[in-house]
């Protein structure tokens, strides 16, 4: 048994430590330390480059090491029958959760226009509706979303749900498939992106999408960038179609310096924290999952057709 | 019977139409409409001219308009043995309690920070902390206190709170007293301020006791402007002893033009709205307060000694 480890951005030699102290006994091997081809059982990755992951011809499973796996499908040559896992669990729940429940009172609340107001100086005090009195629809009821569900309706909103497949989730409106989504659309004040980015999401928030909310809608997205036409959603902004947006993840990351999202005072922005995992966490979850798939155990595997 | 009403800030036309409809048979008069000073029975007020409720030699009882009284007992004439009671209700405590989840997430998701790297193109993003793993500190622990108190602890939050009297709340740590300030203050990450302002807590909030709080902590205020030195508030974020602020009220409202506030990068801040009351809600409450007091039930009377 060899577990490959890679992760972009120059992380792979503190998940490898990591990893391989929550595994005494099962080789860690990042890319560079070229792990034998033929001994690579295990795969615990996130953007690998293209082509690695096929080069194993002994793999017996790939974890993903972030809540999503579009970072590993994205990869064509990702052998087929082999099972990807994906990291689930309470530290990244959590975030999660916490994140969500900040943007949401954010745009519950008004900050983009209090924002805007305090930019000239405008000292303009309405006083604000309760959080029964709005709804607020999430789009994507994985894991995740029917966390975020939950404690929004906990906190007293009014929260409708919408999905692919039918769910259901108490206290929840549900609502599933494209042909509910204009009637889920047209019901929701702040919508909460938390789809899966697979080939039928990507760029699925567009100007008909944003057009189909209520006047004065707000937008957060956590999901990923490439599920935004980013100048629709400007656009739907700036003619007022939108009141505001929470952004935490984008087309290109970083954000380009040039890009009028830095600038928007209606766009709260954040880089991409939302739910992040340490290596720490992040390699005792796929340590686990590596544990509990070796002794056969139920464990969360991806449906590659459908993409998540 | 006959009830005298008075808002600064010409809000009081409209507040005595919605009393008026909430109280049909009680004639209910603004300042404007000079009712005979023996026929008034009532006063529902916020801040109403110094001398005046001294003039209705049969007054039975005073209602604040808002959840504090300081804007009452700010006129020292106001007649001693009158009864005065206080607004309060789930309108108030949702508003407020929504508000300063909103304020103690943004300071727990270091939004102060991320403003700052925003503000020079910085894509800076450190894996964020739990609630589980941060202290919020709640001072003033009365019906909105308390509530916030619990809300706060249902989200995650590990919660302290301090009030002058010793005070029990389940799942709260809970400290009471000058003597027990210190080590309040010590535990605290994030502090907010639901103190009522009276002699002893005005201004309060100084640099000695953002001192007390651990390096790096965060601030809300959402009592009253004269609870916080403000220029120890600007010193204690410029040295970095605080990390950032909340603010929803100021020592001048409006925050007048040129005030430092206006564009801090590290404080946001908001024009006290955390937990205003409408003319229609506020009439309603008021009117209960009135008829559950002339009918000999139990009402929340001031401590007028202690100020709150």
């Amino acid at each position: 048994m060899l577990v490959a480890v890679y992760l972009e951005g120059g992380r792979s030699g503190e998940w490898r430590q990591r990893l391989q102290e929550c595994l005494p006994g099962i080789p860690c091997r990042t890319l560079d330390e070229n792990p034998p081809a033929d001994s690579v059982t295990h795969a615990a990755v996130w953007q690998p480059p293209p082509g690695w992951l096929a080069s194993f011809p002994r793999l017996r499973c790939v974890v993903s090491l972030a809540a999503g796996v579009d970072g590993i499908l994205q990869d064509a040559t990702v052998p087929s029958g082999v099972p990807i896992l994906r990291l689930a669990g309470e530290p990244l729940a959590a975030r999660m959760r916490e994140y969500v429940l900040l943007a949401v009172l954010a745009l519950h609340r008004d900050l983009p226009r209090i924002n805007c107001d305090r930019q000239n100086r405008i000292w303009n005090d309405p006083v604000p509706r309760v959080a029964s009195e709005r709804t607020v629809g999430v789009m994507g009821l994985g894991v995740l979303g029917g966390d975020v569900a939950r404690v929004l309706s906990n906190v007293g909103f009014r929260v409708a749900g919408w999905s692919r497949r039918p769910r259901q989730i108490p206290g929840i409106r549900c609502h599933a498939g494209r042909r509910d989504l204009a009637g889920f659309l047209q019901s929701v004040e702040i919508l909460i992106n938390l789809l899966p980015l697979t080939s039928s999401t990507r760029y699925m928030f567009d100007h008909r999408l944003f057009a189909r909310l209520p006047k004065g809608a707000g937008f957060v997205n956590v999901g990923r960038g490439a599920h935004v036409v980013e100048t629709d959603l400007l656009e739907a902004i700036d003619s007022g179609q939108l009141s505001g947006a929470v952004l935490d993840c984008f087309g290109i990351e970083p954000l380009p310096e040039t890009h009028p999202f830095w600038e928007h005072p209606r766009i709260l922005m954040t880089p991409h924290v939302a739910a992040p995992l340490d290596a720490e966490t992040g390699s005792r979850l796929a340590a686990d999952l590596i544990r509990r798939f070796e002794a056969g155990e139920k464990v969360p595997v991806v449906d590659v057709a459908a993409g998540y």
